[in-house]
């Protein structure tokens, strides 16, 4: 049977998908389990969002339908072409709520500087989903000279994030659940393009990228390391952490690691060229608490956290839900 | 309020799209409102499928999400480079039922030439969406020197329909309603590549095309004709119709020209050759029942029956709802 661990992007899902579509469906392109499958010179990607509630602190389900999937394009280094926009509907659901989501997506869309051109509607009848889900497609071409890959990382790298993680996880969960916490506590969503422009500029051959989502930043990292047989090595008081999300995710137990982001950047670049990463991070607001967070080293495939009391412990892929309905 | 009449392909879909999508996200590609977007030599589209069964006579929902979305390229004059594949799935479900899905998708995908390199699954709690909801999004290359326009159709065409119509409507509703009905009715859902290759080959210059799925053969020819401003004329009796459709139809008082249709292909060619055409058609299996069944004339844009006894009626798209989730 189908749990919700399923689609938490842990180890489960990736049972799910290594076990019952590959066998099936497998092909190179689909095989690389990249944020993108690169086909030629075209990258494609897709994704569905069931975020509950829609709306919540920092954006909504239409923005961060826009912006996870130009993300996942351009994290494999390709510029946005164009996106595709699936609309699921339940009977009953307010016309307003729908346009207010279209607007959100069109303004996403318009900051991304990418156009929707093909979109699609069903409605199902009252209680067969609940109020909307939205899939967006998207496809982008990838550059020359500027190809990070899935299995890109290599020992003697640096490991640099973009900023601060757990932002979009604890939002929602604290809006969903009534969470009394104060603050600032707001979803990070936003297309990530202008920082990756930004490394590309500088010139900085970016071995590996990824945008944190699902599995947060010791999902991906984890993922990173075992596609390219590889250690990271991240250093816990590096990893930039709001008063708020702390907060929250003391409160309720979740380890940030874990918390999906939706506007973060992971990139894996050689390390004598990551000052100027860093920089390069920095000077874009999306950016400005970007960190050097750790390393790659040989060893034994996975994450390692050296701990803010100095330990070093492994981390591992959660098996299944921390979050559900996240994105 | 959303209703399921905004779902059904009718009337009410397009006034939701043009009033409520439009104004927010329009641009040249989509505005264009064809099967597929056309950006640069790229043909995009995208479907979500949430039929009711997801296993009937003649197909299921995985195969329809491949050939529907298949469909919507080769109508366009792509080539399918790519589908992506995105799941939302119900806590509960069986696995082995997700598994006969995917078999069938790869099945389908591997029929029609194309491979699914990128998917997305989510998992939505028990209640929350009705078992299993997939969006296919297709990318093709369109091909120089062959490039039906949705609103290509001139007055002299002719109006080739390459076989039967309502199979999978019916299909699906006498399966879902337990219809005592007998006999052949099953889906027709099928890749058309291979009748549109014929086309090709054969050096027919295809004004336009479409799939008549949702909307029926009627809708399809509504939407063409309004397109282009020119009227289409039909002749009832020409239109291939199986018995047991028509049997089904009369019993639950449903004009199959309003039903869906998911291995068929309507192709606008110049009338002087129809018949070239028509023999390309029927020289592929899927297409022995191929017949020319109408024309384009000048006139009050849209469609014009002429019945079987001997009278005119104009046809309208229905306002909402005749068959909910056969799609």
């Amino acid at each position: 049977m189908i749990t919700l661990a399923h689609g938490a992007g842990g180890r489960l899902t990736r049972r799910l998908v290594e076990e019952r579509f590959l066998p099936r469906l497998g092909n190179a392109a689909l095989d690389a389990m990249g944020d993108s499958a690169i086909v030629g010179d075209l990258a494609i990607t897709t994704d569905s969002y069931v975020v509950a509630p829609r709306f919540f602190p920092g954006g909504d389900i239409g923005r961060l339908a826009v912006c996870g999937t130009v993300n996942d394009l351009v994290v494999a280094g390709a510029e946005p072409i164009a996106l595709t926009a699936g609309f699921v509907l339940e009977e009953g659901l307010a016309l307003d709520e729908l346009e207010r989501v279209v607007e959100s997506m069109a303004a996403a869309a318009g900051e991304a500087g990418v156009k929707i051109v093909a979109g699609d509607t069903k409605v199902v009848q009252r209680g067969a989903c609940d109020g909307l889900f939205v899939n967006t497609s998207g496809v982008g071409r990838v550059s020359r000279g500027f190809a990070p890959a899935p299995d890109g990382a290599r020992a003697g790298d640096a490991v640099l994030l973009s900023g601060t993680i757990a932002d979009h996880g604890m939002a929602v969960l604290a809006c969903r659940e009534g969470l009394p916490l104060e603050g600032d506590l707001a979803s990070d969503v936003a297309p990530l393009g202008g920082l990756v422009r930004a490394l590309r500029e500088a010139g900085v051959d970016v071995h590996a990228m990824r945008d944190p989502t699902r599995g947060g930043l010791a999902g991906a990292l984890i993922e990173l390391a075992q596609a390219a047989g590889v250690r990271a090595v991240v250093e816990e008081r590096a990893i930039p952490l709001r008063g708020s999300v702390r907060a929250a995710c003391e409160l309720t137990g979740i380890d940030p690691l874990h918390v999906a982001n939706e506007g973060k950047l992971v990139a894996i670049v050689p390390g004598d060229q990551a000052e100027t990463a860093l920089e390069a991070l920095r000077a874009d607001p999306l950016g400005e608490d970007a960190a050097i967070v750790g390393r790659i080293e040989e060893g034994d495939p996975g994450l390692e956290l050296l701990t803010a009391l100095g330990g070093r412990r492994g981390v591992q892929m959660p098996l299944g839900e921390i979050l559900p309905r996240i994105c």
